[in-house]
């Protein structure tokens, strides 16, 4: 009979559906890293309150070195009846320094424990999507200053609406992406508490201390319930959340570069290193990243009603239910770091049809509004001035003319406010260069938000790294943006 | 530089980020089968329509027959560089047959190509799903049959109601588990449905006949337009709509398992081998399968959303987008086929405490409805009744008393219209009662289902028996239910 | 104190926000018509077993009669502090007939009630819903006829790919409708099954006659396990996922009508009746009805989750949080009335820019494909055909030249197997009239579909006219379709 | 012909089906005290930057004042064909003020108007649910200081685990509304800005001041970027999502409200008044609020996909589809007012069976885990003294035993470290006590909060109080919480 570790009042072995049923090891072995850390600052803790020995913790420090160890080298084998990393870890501990193995369990629950590995794990992600943000927007912003007096067709509703620099274009999403930026650093806050000391759900009778543990690892606070600690699962889900933004601003993003790639608006080309051909069609370059772009919304709301669906109606503490948080997020994790990493070289290498974009502004009356507040200016009501410009257009159609077209003397037939200047004020520079102040200055915000993300990153970067180099962690490859 | 099959007119590598993030070999490895069938039977098409050569198709089979011999014996290497399954089988095959293999692709697109083998693939594992259900539905209707004469409360906004046979709860669940059945024998009805021949999305001028493939595999039907071809993913949201409420009833039928087992209940008790226990808590048995149960149904409603939302909004005809349809149909697979197999023993190694179900009846009032019945079978409307058994509890609640604890003067103080068979009438094996033909019939019907269940399954079952039999394919381990 | 008719047991007076709190009068009035109707059906049920009388059951249709009556000029007032429309019908038949009322509710239960409610209201609603896909799919059919002739281009990633006939493109949706006809024709097998007599959970003692009211409503079935009964609401389910297809559906026609209305598509213009404009631009004509159409889906999608999360996870039978069942399904049944209702007209009134459509073929070298199959005719192996065309998209490419452009000596450059004929095959005229068979049977079968269609609802419409005729129910003007 | 205001360029008048489905007067009309608002201060901008003059303003201002007192007093009729609240307005504005009204709507669109409308109104909503939600806390705090003593047992996958402290339930769900208060103070700061300016999505050529009235309106910054002003509805879904979350705490509370109030549990007691009872079973009393509390989770989920779904994919700038983000933003925040208002009485008047919870932890071994760390505290390493303790419990459910009945020889049979002084450390008492300095700092930790909860309320009541008052705007009732 294969022993569990938790095995003493059981009579029976389990079944091995069960077993595999139960399983987490297949997905939750991402934690290694994290579990590892934890064991460690528990361990140097046990040893700070008395509760073990120098001795063992010392033999501790060494045997999950020594997993560490092997990690990094895909020495390992994880087996599904030790369930999860937690067990599999202990399980191979126990293999390397013996019986002192069954102490780190001491004053510690896998409920605590795992609620700590995902504490761990996400705050490093959020500061690697972060960052990922980050270069996104500088490759939008570097776009925008190069694109500065690129004139083209501002939509709504996928109409022409007035003449707008490209520029604005891309720095709409600039703002975008700073507000995901700055949902991720308030999410950082509630992920930033150590739940470690909780135990199953109400504290240990051992002489613990929790804030040495959460100090070792650098963590803002504590949390103050220890039900609440094992059974919170918020932070997780608000990272969800988070992400599902970031993703339907990509998805918007991307339908625009799909739009823009067609050979209807033909305003941009992508490079080739960036598309994929036809299996059949031998003419095709299709824009599949923006595509999967776009089309990889729908996995990540799918992950936040995931666990969304699982929470509701949980009571407390603990439930088995609650190991479904992982893949979803792992998932997301996953799909972010890959969506993000591709879309800066592909805007980088993005080509624009400038000319193209400026003959769009020509069609569809961009400048009506413009004209219409010309009319104000001369001290019509707006209403009245909204009326007389659409009986313009409605004229301008039908003869197939823009509005620049009508002579001064038609354009008088409907409004004798008009006078001669008017042909400079529609002209579509002049339309579109009302926003160039606003402009300018945006860009200037835009540097000084990227300084304070820039420092951001690097305060919370350099506090990660401290914390692995003095518990001599060794890296994952898909960590390395650290 | 690494030549694609579709690169003719491209003259820039694909970048590597790009290769791996539209890479699809990694999880459409899964389509290997059927994606071999579907070209054996392709090729079989183009010989029949003169498009190739009697040599030039046994040249194929055999190649095909050789990759099929090989991944089973797990020997290929696909490459990410190859894209997805039916390039990277391309590509094999040009390895083992040289040039010919460029005839495969004939008259077909990868967007035929895929909706072709996404319906081969579904329509079995609907099969392996509804033979699943099946079993657990075998289940039940074995638990119904040995607790036919268990009575215990039936329950309603979690409050004790009426005395109920516990068969007649668990019959509830055959009920819902063959609406599941029927569900995915409609959907089976639109999914056995040939895509072949709708190419890239027009149709080819080649001379194909497609429904020669459509024979061949053992399809109903054609698609009749070819844009809807390759576009349709109803099927697959459709599946997992009825997947769904599949995982809904199984949380339902979890989170009464919960609570059966709860020390407050205390209703049943699970066998050993399907529990697990604590790794800080020393007595915990924890019923972590029927939580996973429950939690897994949050995974598949955000798999339904994922697809859902993907679609939404799509041109016609075929967008790189849809390529996500696949990972969460797997996982949803995946869940339903584990999950499946597991609560069938689960169920038949389940231990009723009778007694405590019995005494739970006693207390709560559980005859006041059929007190409130007898009360209008002596004449009284129906809401003077329930007025006046209302009272009579409350004054039993008052002095701790069940109903059958009054004197027949005490009754009468209620109602002159009692008389002494109330004590009969009132009995919890009376009120339990009421549905006992009722029960023998719906052991009766659910046995004439399950007939015609057997039927269906037989049938369709032998259907893809004969195909792959008929091509030489050997199944994977995992569809060997079939 | 204002006395419950549940409030026998109580002593305390429900508190004011509770009351509001619980109610579902204001939404459940929608299913007024079908409990007047389900409660004469069912008294009359009561008098053919003898627990009512003749002159008794009378007084109650005549009660019910009159409540009818009031509902149609809109003179009746229901209270809040009547919960739910049961109540308060049966507070007002109290009100007209008096104590007799008080026997309406015999052998019945709320939970059995508004559970066929739900299902007389549902199946009513399926119908009307499937009679709006039906004329939908008409005025597709209507464009396609008109529109035999015209060719534009079809895309496959937003990527002009191949010529094809603008009916096939119309057809397609036709075929999507169908599909959403057949899923609500299976719906509705699993919604006409009658719950009464269930009554609370688990039946009633008195003798009824459950088979009397099935066939007097027209169900064909019912529900065999009474805890099912009143627990069932997968019907409600289905009916939402079908409906988030028909939305889907819907949001890819609307998107692509939005495309093509845009400036740079410029394929169609809608009618001025089904647009509007913008309060700041004179020149503004938005397709806000088909963007609306698109952003619904989002509602739909929505409301499945809404009524999948709220039953996760629930014990049997009934439980209150399974009243909010009902808005979302509602506010669904509007929306797709609402939706598929306008988009027939819209589609009616549009108008096609034929010679645009013609123009956008002749770019984006969509006889690539054919040229292909054209010396795949030849003897070349489809992959290097592929290859071929490829290099010669390339050329001219650089040249801007189309396909057509190369003389017969710069294509033998290529490939010698090319000669003279090859204009004629890959002009875009033979390249789109590849699926002209293909259309025309399609145009006939769809016509078959119709009249199938056609049928159906014929027999759904006399079968419920029939009922409501018998029991003089006057149709709300909602209903007027049927 | 019906002149809309925007129709100078149309020669059709409007479909009335259209009319029908593109307004939104039907629930947007929820923003009218926001859109006069709006109005006053941009019209007040306008006289400022010399647009209008004092006269107009003067008007204008008189006006809108009378159309607020006209709305108050229920007086006012708007119409489907004028759309939306804003053209209602606008029109009734005109009737009251002449040609006048027609400067209003001056470098404007309603694109930045419901933009500014949406941005008003929810940081109002925050405040309103954010008050709410620290009522709740406090009935928690309340009931945590009054049931400090009670013990009962606590759970993890609903099997008993150990004996904790009631108050330490309850301060849980304090900690839960605490994080989701944090998350609505975050929200806020990105709901505080002014999108009024950026007209239909470039801003104006008319020479205004955005500071101008932000500064008047009491927002904290303004969106930079003009696009993104009317294009972005993060705030929204940030907002539904903290609601989705806020609800997933209540469907937690709720199941353990029923759980509690089940027969079995029998731990506490709902008062009549925050009960219904059943119209069939008189005896019944049930949870009908907790349940509905806890299914309404499922509204507000769908209500978050809703809008993000609604959001996939949507090109730049305003599009049609995003009317479709207020209905479920009302439902959702009439969701949360209903449910956080009743939950707090309801608490309050909570019967707690503290005799009950006592006897619940006399089974089920809740002192097994203090029984293994008394081992460890005597040397054994934990994982051995969780195997002891273990087979200790196997012993005694062999005997139906409690551990504290074994005798002290028993005991030393498992293990010779164990002495007298056992039975004192596995008392209830004392395995409850090791959180009891947690439990009083938590209280301590609590109030803090709660005052500094406080604090932010009062200053924002106070920020939106003013504004109203100098615009002498009269509150609608549902929002006098402020």
């Amino acid at each position: 009979m294969n022993k569990k570790l938790w095995g003493g009042r059981y009579t029976t072995e389990t079944n091995f559906h069960v077993e595999e049923y139960v399983a987490s090891i297949h997905f939750d072995v991402e934690l290694a890293h994290e579990d590892i850390l934890g064991s460690m600052a528990h361990a140097n803790m046990l040893q700070q309150c008395g509760i073990i020995t120098v001795e063992e913790n010392k033999k501790i420090q060494m045997g999950l070195k020594k997993i560490t160890h092997a990690i990094s080298k895909n020495e390992l084998q994880f087996r599904i009846e030790d369930e999860d990393i937690h067990m599999n870890i202990e399980r191979i501990l126990t293999e390397y320094i013996g019986e002192t193995a069954g102490k780190l369990h001491t004053a510690r629950s896998r409920n605590d424990q795992v609620a700590l590995d995902l504490h761990l794990y996400l705050r490093k992600q959020i500061v690697v999507i972060i960052k990922l943000l980050f270069c996104l927007q500088n490759a939008l912003i570097t776009l925008a200053k190069k694109n500065k007096n690129i004139i083209f067709p501002g939509y709504t509703h996928l109409q022409r609406a007035q003449p707008i620099y490209l520029a604005q274009h891309w720095l709409a999403y600039v703002a975008m992406f700073q507000r995901d930026i700055d949902r991720l650093k308030n999410n950082w806050t509630r992920v930033n508490i150590s739940p470690l000391g909780a135990a199953a759900l109400n504290g240990t009778s051992l002489a613990i201390d929790k804030q040495f543990v959460a100090t070792e690892l650098g963590f803002d606070h504590i949390y103050f319930n220890t039900l609440d600690a094992v059974s919170d699962r918020d932070f997780v889900v608000e990272f969800l959340s988070a992400s599902a933004l970031i993703m339907m601003h990509l998805s918007r993003l991307s339908e625009e570069l799909i739009l823009w790639s067609s050979q209807e608006f033909n305003f941009i080309c992508f490079d080739e290193s960036y598309c994929t051909g036809s299996s059949i069609m031998p003419q095709k370059k299709n824009p599949d990243i923006v595509e999967l772009g776009r089309g990889k919304a729908g996995r990540v709301y799918g992950a936040l009603i995931s666990v969304l669906t699982m929470l509701k109606g949980l009571p407390l503490a603990y439930n088995k239910d609650m190991q479904e948080d992982k893949e979803p997020l792992f998932d997301v994790i996953k799909t972010l770091r890959q969506t993000l990493t591709i879309y800066s070289p592909l805007l980088k290498t993005l080509k624009i049809n400038e000319e193209n974009m400026y003959q769009a502004t020509q069609q569809g009356y961009l400048n009506a509004t413009i004209l219409a507040e010309y009319l104000v200016k001369k001290g019509m009501s707006f209403r009245a001035a909204h009326d007389v410009v659409g009986k313009m257009v409605a004229f301008c159609i039908h003869k197939k003319w823009g509005l620049e077209n009508l002579s001064l003397q038609e354009m008088q037939l409907f409004s004798p406010l008009i006078s001669e200047e008017v042909y400079a004020v529609i002209s579509i520079e002049n339309a579109a260069g009302i926003s160039l102040n606003a402009l300018n200055d945006e860009i200037n915000c835009c540097e000084q938000q990227q300084q304070s993300n820039h420092n951001w990153i690097d305060e919370k970067e350099g506090l990660l790294r401290s914390i692995d180099s003095k518990y001599g962690m060794i890296l994952k490859r898909e960590n390395s943006l650290l």
